[in-house]
C-alpha cells in the first residue's frame, strides 16, 4: 500500500511578530507531513498582491532552497506533499494547483480522491472545458471557478460541495484568503491548530504539533473553516447523519504521534495488539513486528498475551531509491536492502508476527521465507487488520480487486500463499473496538464490499447521499 | 532585443524506412532554432493512443536526455523552443502545451502574440473558464476546443482564426493529425519541407535544412496545412489584400542561411549594408561590425563604398550565465566579457560602425566607448534599420515606448548619447528595397507607429481586420 | 556523536556464473553499511588490466547510477562509505584512495583513524613527499609504495603495519589482488563471508547477510587475508596479548542486527537495558527509548525492571537536510521536525528514559525538555553507556575533552544540566558484562581515560606497543 | 584539433581598493580564456593562512556560483582552464593541483606537456613516489618540493626548470607567494598585465583586456616572475639561443584579439590568407571560410586576391553537446547540426573555401560534400597551415602519425580524399613570413619533423638541449 496526499495552509495576522516567515512554516509542516507523501511538493504564498509558488518532484529536502523559500514573501500560503500512481508523475499534477479566473487567482492543495472525477470531468468537457492536469483537483477548480462568477466563495464552495463525491480535505487560497474544507463523510483528516499570532490547517495534528502550535479541533465532516483576522469562522455546508472515516488512517498511513478523529494513532495501534492478542492467541516464545508499522501493534500483542517483545527484523534506515537486476537472487537482495533478520531472536523459537495488513502477500511471503531461513520454529501471522475484498475509490492505492489476495482467498488459502504456521486476520468488530469510533461513521469499505457513496458497480447499502445521481 | 519562439512539426509515413526517430528529428530541428528562443523547449509526440512530452527549462541540449528521447516514440510530433520575458519564465507556461478535451487530446506550439489576448482571456474568464498558464496559447486552446465541440478540424480552426488578432505560427496536433496554420497577415514565417518518408512544418528553413529534407514552400498568411499519407492538403481560411511580415525577422532574428517569405535572409543583410552605404556614405579607413548581427551588411556596406572589410570587435564564442557585482568597473568587464577590441584594426582609424538596430543606446555607448579607448580616431554608427519609434505587439521584445531612444530624441540626439561621431539610420524605403518585398506586406509599426491590425491607443491606417471588433 | 567509515571488499572466481557483477555486489553492501558513513562514497573495481572508479558527495542512492556501474567490470573491488568532520568534506578525500606507482596500482578503503598521523606525514614530509589528500589514508599508502619497491606484498604490510599506531580495517586492492587487514588491537570491526563463488570483506556481517551470503568469521586483530582462486590465505602479522576493540561500536554505531568479535549487537544492547535497570532501579509507570539508538535497551530495561515498555517518542523516518533561522522558536522547531512526543504515554507518567549516551548535554536537554511539556511527571535519564570524559583518538567524532560534559561535571551535575529528575548511567562493569568480552580486549579510553596505546598526553597503562617510538 | 589549457594567477595590493574580489578576477580571465579549455576549471585562492578551490567538471558558468566564488577571500589566486583527451577527463585531473608539504601549500595551473613525463615519474616512482593524478602537473609538484626542502623558491624553480623536457606555461602559488614561469622554449604563451593595485599573468592578452588592465609584456622563454608589493622581480632562469614558439598559436588556438609574442593574432591571420592567395591563385568567384578559425584568413585572401569575400556557411552558434545515432544519415545530419550553406552564395559559383588546417581530412570532406550539395561549381580548398605530417609532444591534440592524412599522402591524394577542385596548402615559408618571426623561434615541429627537442625516436637537427639526458 502506497501513501497518498498531505496538505497545509498557514495564515498570521503579523509575520513579523512570530519571527519565521509563513513559507518556512509551510516547509517544516510539510516536513512532519512528508510521510503522507514523497513523490512531489508544492508550497504557494499570497502576499496581498500575488500569489508564488515552488513547487518539484522529489522530497521536501530535497524541493526547497532557503534562498528561494525566504523570497517567498507573505502572510498566507498553502502547501503539499503528493503521491501518486507511477502513470501520473509529472511535474504538470504537481499541487498546490494554481488557476486564474475572472476575479482572480485560486490555489488548492487536495487530499482525496473523487469517485465521480470522470462523470464531472466529461460534464465539464462537454461544455467545452479544458484539462492540462490530469488530477480531478482540476475538476474542483472549474466547478469552483463557475460558482465563483456568481456567488460568494461560501456560497459557491457550498454549491461545489454538491456536485464532489469522494473523498477531499482542501486547503484552498481564494486570493489572499483561506479557506480550508473536509468532504461530508470525512473520510481524510484535517486539523486546525493555533501558532504564535495565528492559524494552521494540516492533514494531521503532528503538523501542528512541530510548530509547537496548539491543536484546536478536527475539521468536521461537511465543514468550512474562513480564516479572519484573530479567528476562523466555521460554516457547516452539509450535515450527513453518518460518516466513512478512513479506518486505513489508523492501520498505515497516519503518525502514531497523530490525533485524529480524537483518537491518538498510537493508542489505536496498540489496542489493535491486543484484540489481536484476543482474538487468536497462540503458544510461542515472542512477538516480533514487521518494522515501522506493525511496531506499536507488537507491543499490545506482546503485553496482552504475555509474551516476549522481541525485534526480530531491523529495517535499513538509509534506503533509497536502488536499482535491481532480473533474477531471483536479486529480487532476495531488494528484500535484504531493506529489512534484515536477527537470527539469535528467531533461531529455534516459535515467533508471532505482527504485520499491519496483507495486500497481495508477495512481500509477506519474502519476509517469512527470511524468517525460516533464519532458522524460526514456527511463525504465526498476525494482521493488525481483516482482509482487504475489495478496492478504494477513496484515494488509497491499494490496486485492483484482481490484485487483492484476500478477495480471491480463504484465509486458510492465504496462510498457504505466505507459508505461515498460522494466519489470524484482526476481525472487523475487532478493529472497530481498537479504533473506539462507533461502526457507521468508519468506512470500512475495502474490508465488506459496502460502499458508503454509492459507486458504479458496488454495493452501497446506505446511499444517503442522493445530492448526486448521474446515472 | 530578445528572441522569440520557434515551433516545428514533423510526420512521417512509416518510421522504419527513415532510420532515424520522429523525435529525435524534431530534436535536431530544435537545435537548428535554437536562436528562436533559449528559455525552454518541449516535444510532444502522439503514437496513435497517447501523447507523451518532454518539457524541460534551459538549452536543448540540457533538456533532453537520449534514453529519454528514444522512449517518445511516434510518427507524428511536435517541438518548441521559447523565449519570454524573465516573469512569466517557468515550468508550466513551457511548451508545447497539451490539453485534454471532450474527444481527446490537443498539443499546440505557438510562435507569435496575441493582441487582444486579454479581451479574450475576459471574455473566456466570463464563461468561467480558469487558466492555469499565463501564455496566449491557453486562450488559443479554450477557443479550437469550443469549436471541436460542434465542428470538425478545418472548420473549427477556421472560426477560431476569426476571433484571433495578432501573430501566430502554429504546428498543432490534434491526437495523431498535425495541422500548421500561419496567420493571415503572416507576421511570423513558417515553412514545410519534404522529408525521406514524411513532411516537416518549421518557423525557419535552416530546421529543414538540418534535417537533410527539402524546403517546399512557406506556408501562406491565413493557410492551414492539414497532412496526410504521403500529402497535405491546403485550406486557404482567410486571404488578406495585404500581408505583415515582420521586417526584424531579416534585420535580426532569423538565421542568416534561412529564406523566409521567399527572400534569403543573407542577402537581405548584405543589401541593408549596400543600401546604407548609400545613403549614408562617409569618408573612412575601415569597415567594422558589431559582431554576429552585424557582420553580413558590414560586408555589404563595404562592397559598395569599397571601404576595407575588417573586425574591430571580437565576440566571446563562450559566453554563458554569468554575474557581475554593482560598480562601473564591473559593468565595463560585463562588456568586455561578451566583446573585445582588436586594437591594431581600430588605432588611429576612422571606422564605420555597423550594428543592427538601436534599442536603447546603452550597449551602443557601451562598445563605442570601447572602441574609442582602443584610438579610433572617428567612429561612424551606420544602423541596418530605421529608429525604432514604437513599440510591438506581434511577440517582439523591444521593451516600452518609453525605453525606446528614438521615441524621445532626434537622430542627433541619439549620437550624442551614443557618443559617435556620426550616426546613419537606414530609411524604410531603403530597407523595403533590400527585404525586397513591397511596402504593404511589411510589419513596420515599430518604425512607423502605424499597426496593420487595430491596436487600442494606436494608430491603424487600414483597419482591414473589421472581423474582431470587441468594443 | 558521528558515524565512521564502513569498507567493503569482493571477490568472485567466476562472475558469470553469481549473476551479478561485483560493482553491484559492493553497491548492495555499501547500501548496507550506509549507517556507518553518509558523506561519500566510492567504488573501485580492476578488470585485471585497469582500475575504474565511481566516487562522489552524498549517499549510496544518489551517488551511483545503474548504467555508470555495470560499466565498472571486472571480478575484483572495493568500496567505502565516509563520515567525516566538515572541514575536510571535500570530493578529493573521498575514498577508496587510488595510487599509481612504480608497479601498478593501489586502492585503499580504510576505516579508522591513525593516532601517529602527523608524526608519519612529518616523517614523510621530510623526505620530500608531497599530499594532495588531507586524509591519514595516503600515508598509509605512502609507507605500502616504500615497502612494495623492495619487498613481496605480504612482507610489505607487514612493514607498514609495525609503523601505524592507531585503528584500522582496511581492504586493499593491489592491482587485481584483494587484501583485508584488521589492526593488531582490532579497534574496528571486519568481517569475512562466503558467496555464490567468491569472498567478501566488509566492516559489518550485516554486508554479508545483504547479498545471501554467510558470515565465515570475523579477521583477527594483526591479520591480514589474501584472497586466492577459491580460498584465502591468513598471514597473522602482530599477535598482541589483549585486543582493543571499540565498545561504541555495541553502544551506538552498528547495526543491530551485525555481529562484531563474536557478539550479536542486539544482544548486547538488551543486555545493557537489563543491566541498566539492576544498576539503577526507579518506581515509574513506563520505559521509554530515545528512538532509534535506545530502543533496544528499553525492551531490556522493561523486561528486567518489569515496567510497562511505551514509546513516548516519535521519530520522523523521512527527516533530511534542512534550515533553520536563528532564535529559539526555531531551534524547537529543529528539535521537533527530528522528534514528537506521544503526550498520551507521557502525560502524568513518570518516566525511565533510555539513551544511548550522553555527549555534550544539549540534545538531551531539549528532549527532557520536550518531554515535561507534553506533561511527564517525572522523567528519569538512563544511559546506556558510563560518562564520557576522555576524547578518542581512534576515529570517533565524540569532540574535544573541552565539549564533553561528563569530562567536567559530576552525574549531580550533568543531572541538573539536562533537567532530569534522576540520572543513571551505566556503570563500566556493566557496559563489560553486557558484551560479554573481558575488559581488557576492549578499549574504554573514553570511559577511563587510560588508552591502550601510547598517546602523546595521554596515559596509557599497558605501552605494550613498544614498536612505535618516535619521540 | 582541440584546444589545450589556459592558466591565470592574480595578486593585488589591497583587495578594497580595487572594488572586485580576486576570486572574482580570475573568474572574469577565465571566461575570456575559456577557448583554450572547455572540460574543467578551477581557481584557488590564498588568504594568508589557507588555500581554498573551487573546482568541477564542465564550463566556467557551469562550475562557479557566485555564492561560492565571493565565500574565496584572499588577494592572490591562480585558476585554470583545461582540456584533456576522453581518458583522463575525472575531476581528480581538475587543476589548480594542491599539494601539501613538508613547509606550507603548492598550487600549480599548467599549460603544456612534458615530453620527458614518463622518465621522470619512473624516476619518481623509482624513489617510492605515488601518483594520484594522471597529469604531468604532478611530476612537477613532486620535483618541486623534492628541491624546496634545501633551497628557497626561486632556487627551487630554477633547479626543476633544468629537469623537464617540454612545454609549460605556469602559474604557481607558493604559500600565498605568486609564481608565473614559462619554458626555456617559449612554447605556450604567457603574458603579464598591470591591474588596478596589483598584477595579472595569463595565457593570453584578452584576459587582461577583460578586466581592463594592461598589458605589460610577455614573460619571456625561462623566464621566472616574482610578484612583490607593487612590483614584480624577473628572474631569467635559462637563455636559449633559439626559441620554439607553436605556430599553431597562432592558426587556430589563440584567440585572433590577443597578443602572442607581439603579435596580433588577428593581423597574422589576416596575413595568412594573403600569403595564400599570392602561393595558391586560382580564378574564382567568391572567397568563403570555414568558420570561425577560417575567417580573418579569408578576409585577407580576398583582398590579396581581389576575389569578393562572402559567406557560404553558416555556424550555429548554439550547439552543445549532442547526440547521433548510427547511420549515414545521421552523420550528414551531425555536420548540418554545427555548419548549413547559404546557398545563394554557393550556387553555381566557383568557391575559394579558406580552412585553418585539416588533420584527418574527415571533416573536410563532409563540408566540401556539403557545398556541392548546395550547387558550387567549383570548390578550391586553401589551408591556412602547411600538411601536418608529425605528431605534437608538446601539448597539441593532433592524434598519432597514423591518424595524420598528410602523413600518408600526398597534397594530390589529400585533394582526392577532401573531394576539392583544387587544394594549396600554405607553404611554411609563407607561414612563417605571415607570423612575422623567424623561423629558428617557432616550432614547426609537426610540419617539418623536425623537433626543437630531444624526443625519442623522433629527428632533433638542433639537440640544444643537452641538460636532460636520461638514456
Amino acid at each position: 500500500m502506497k501513501e497518498e496526499c498531505g496538505v497545509v495552509g498557514v495564515v498570521v495576522q503579523n509575520n513579523a511578530s512570530t519571527g519565521t516567515p509563513t513559507a518556512l512554516q509551510i516547509y517544516y509542516a510539510l516536513y512532519a507531513l512528508q510521510h503522507r507523501g514523497q513523490e512531489s511538493t508544492g508550497i504557494t504564498i499570497h502576499d496581498g498582491l500575488h500569489c508564488k509558488s515552488i513547487k518539484g518532484m522529489g522530497l521536501v529536502p530535497e524541493v526547497y532552497v532557503k534562498k528561494d523559500l525566504l523570497e517567498l514573501k507573505g502572510n498566507v500560503g498553502i502547501g503539499h506533499v503528493r503521491y501518486s500512481t507511477t502513470g501520473h508523475s509529472k511535474i504538470e499534477n504537481c499541487q498546490p494547483l494554481i488557476v486564474n479566473y475572472k476575479s482572480g487567482t485560486i490555489a488548492i492543495a487536495h487530499n482525496g480522491n473523487l469517485a465521480n472525477y470522470s462523470l464531472l470531468r466529461d460534464e465539464l468537457e462537454l461544455e467545452g472545458r479544458i484539462f492540462i492536469t490530469s488530477s480531478d483537483t482540476e475538476v474542483i477548480a472549474h466547478l469552483l471557478v463557475k460558482e465563483l462568477l456568481r456567488h460568494d466563495p461560501v456560497e459557491s464552495i457550498s454549491n461545489v460541495i454538491k456536485r464532489l463525491k469522494g473523498s477531499y480535505s482542501l486547503a484552498i487560497l481564494i486570493d489572499d484568503q483561506l479557506y480550508a474544507l473536509r468532504d461530508p463523510l470525512g473520510f481524510k483528516p484535517l486539523c486546525v491548530g493555533k501558532l504564535d499570532g495565528g492559524f494552521i490547517v494540516a492533514s494531521e495534528s503532528v503538523a501542528i504539533d512541530t510548530l509547537n502550535g496548539t491543536l484546536i479541533r478536527e475539521v468536521s465532516p461537511g465543514e468550512l473553516l474562513v480564516f479572519k483576522n484573530d479567528s476562523f469562522e466555521s460554516h457547516i455546508l452539509v450535515q450527513e447523519k453518518y460518516h466513512a472515516h478512513c479506518v486505513f488512517e489508523y492501520v498505515y498511513f497516519a503518525r502514531p504521534d497523530s490525533i485524529i478523529n480524537g483518537k491518538l494513532v498510537y493508542n489505536v495501534r496498540e489496542k489493535i495488539g491486543r484484540e489481536l492478542a484476543r482474538e487468536h492467541p497462540v503458544k510461542a516464545d515472542s512477538v516480533s513486528p514487521v518494522p515501522d508499522s506493525g511496531i506499536t501493534s507488537a507491543i499490545g500483542y506482546s503485553y496482552e498475551a504475555n509474551i516476549k517483545y522481541s525485534e526480530g527484523l531491523m529495517k535499513n534506515r538509509y534506503i533509497g531509491r536502488t536499482f535491481i537486476l532480473p533474477g531471483q537472487a536479486m529480487r532476495e537482495t531488494a528484500v535484504r536492502l531493506k529489512m534484515n533478520t536477527i537470527s539469535e531472536n528467531i533461531k529455534d523459537q516459535r515467533i508471532v508476527l505482527i504485520d499491519d495488513s496483507i495486500v497481495r502477500g508477495t512481500t509477506s511471503r519474502r519476509i517469512i521465507d527470511m524468517i525460516r531461513r533464519a532458522g524460526a520454529k514456527e511463525i504465526h501471522a498476525r494482521i493488525g487488520s481483516p482482509p482487504i475484498i475489495a478496492p478504494c475509490y477513496f484515494g488509497i492505492d491499494m490496486g485492483t480487486r484482481n490484485e487483492l489476495i484476500a478477495a480471491h482467498k480463504t484465509v486458510a488459502g492465504v496462510e498457504a500463499v505466505i507459508n505461515a504456521d498460522s494466519l489470524g486476520y484482526l476481525s472487523i468488530e475487532g478493529l472497530v473496538r481498537a479504533i473506539g469510533i462507533e461502526k457507521e461513521n468508519l468506512c470500512l469499505a475495502c474490508l465488506t464490499s459496502e460502499y458508503p457513496l454509492d459507486i458504479p458497480g458496488e454495493y452501497c447499502p446506505r446511499r444517503q447521499l442522493k445530492l448526486n445521481e448521474f446515472s
